[in-house]
């Protein structure tokens, strides 16, 4: 093996090792939340050393903090028409997605634990705000938009309302039922952002209907 | 002291024992969370004993269950005009009331706090989307809203969109932003539910243009 090589195997091995430590985390934090976890816990599932692990995160708050960070890089929205059908579309998957995505999951029951003062990433929200809100503007250039449409606001308001009903969703049937409850939102939410003919152009996903607008 | 008088007082000292240990509870669960609370923390602030305490609730558990349905009773809006105004109005009282009202923000954040499998109340939601929908229900009588409002639906946006917001403002400044971003919220939300004649007549509270619809 050249010196070259060995590095890249190196490197190659700590990404595996982090990646490990953050999806072990992610299943601990999820079952027990941020009190109920330990470091230990989360080194017997990743089958790691302590040593391994502060090469990469320091203490929990430090792995809690990547999880709550890293959650969106493991949602790969499908790419349909952009605009408003992508808001839609975008919901949509995050309701599904919830309930096999183990690091979204965890990330989010971290940012909405607020317990922990170290935890209280608004950055995370800030995140999910601006993925809608570009998505808003390209509706607004296309012209789906209300005028009057205040498109950081409305995107505001997609986070707020998706996050409450996750949570209500969540208490009521462990999420069983949050695809059906973020298309009945969409129906009663759509008139603020669109005139009723673009609304009758969009597909409300999972709608219980079959119906949109 | 007749025999009544003595019945009589002892009932109302075990009402102001339940009330004490409900507050104690309240204090420590909106400090400390659920996980971090402890019976003994709680006793000591009531300045109670267990055997006080015993009498009224078994365990951390049923505290936190009192403490979650009762966070409502704690609350006296302030009643205006009835209908869409009363919504209105009952969103910007609890968005300030959350700031001193120990027991709805207890109440509130172990209702949100999902690690307890036992505290998932969803009873609490369902409280609160009736008080929104009996109100909307008014609005939809007085002609307030749009013919194609579903009000079950809405109650459930009006709760979930205020829930998430409070999230929101509790990690990016502990609340002092609240009732303005319940402000922002409802001018972006009521096109949805009523006609912009109706939304000019309404006054939108803490609205920080100081201007409706």
């Amino acid at each position: 093996m050249t010196q070259h090589k060995r590095e890249r195997a190196k490197q190659e091995r700590a990404i595996r090792t982090r990646e490990q430590l953050l999806r072990a985390a992610a299943e601990v934090f999820d079952v027990s939340g941020y009190a109920g976890a330990s470091i230990n816990r989360i080194l017997d599932r990743a089958e790691l050393t302590a040593g391994a692990m502060y090469f990469h995160f320091k203490s929990k708050e430090d792995l809690a903090r990547a999880v709550i960070l890293e959650q969106a890089t493991d949602v790969h929205f499908p790419r349909t028409e952009p605009g408003l059908q992508q808001v839609l579309d975008m919901t949509g998957h995050l309701a599904t997605e919830i309930r096999t995505n183990t690091l979204l999951r965890a990330g989010i029951r971290l940012a909405v634990d607020t317990t922990e003062e170290g935890l209280r990433e608004f950055a995370i929200y800030d995140y999910w705000v601006d993925q809608f809100r570009s998505e808003l503007v390209e509706a607004h250039a296309r012209g789906e938009l209300h005028p009057f449409v205040d498109v950081t606001a409305a995107a505001r308001l997609v986070v707020a309302s998706f996050t409450g009903t996750q949570i209500m969703s969540q208490a009521a049937s462990n999420w069983a039922d949050l695809p059906a409850l973020i298309a009945d939102l969409w129906h009663c939410l759509l008139p603020a952002f669109a005139p009723t003919e673009v609304i009758g152009r969009l597909t409300i996903p999972n709608d219980r209907n079959g119906a949109t607008g």
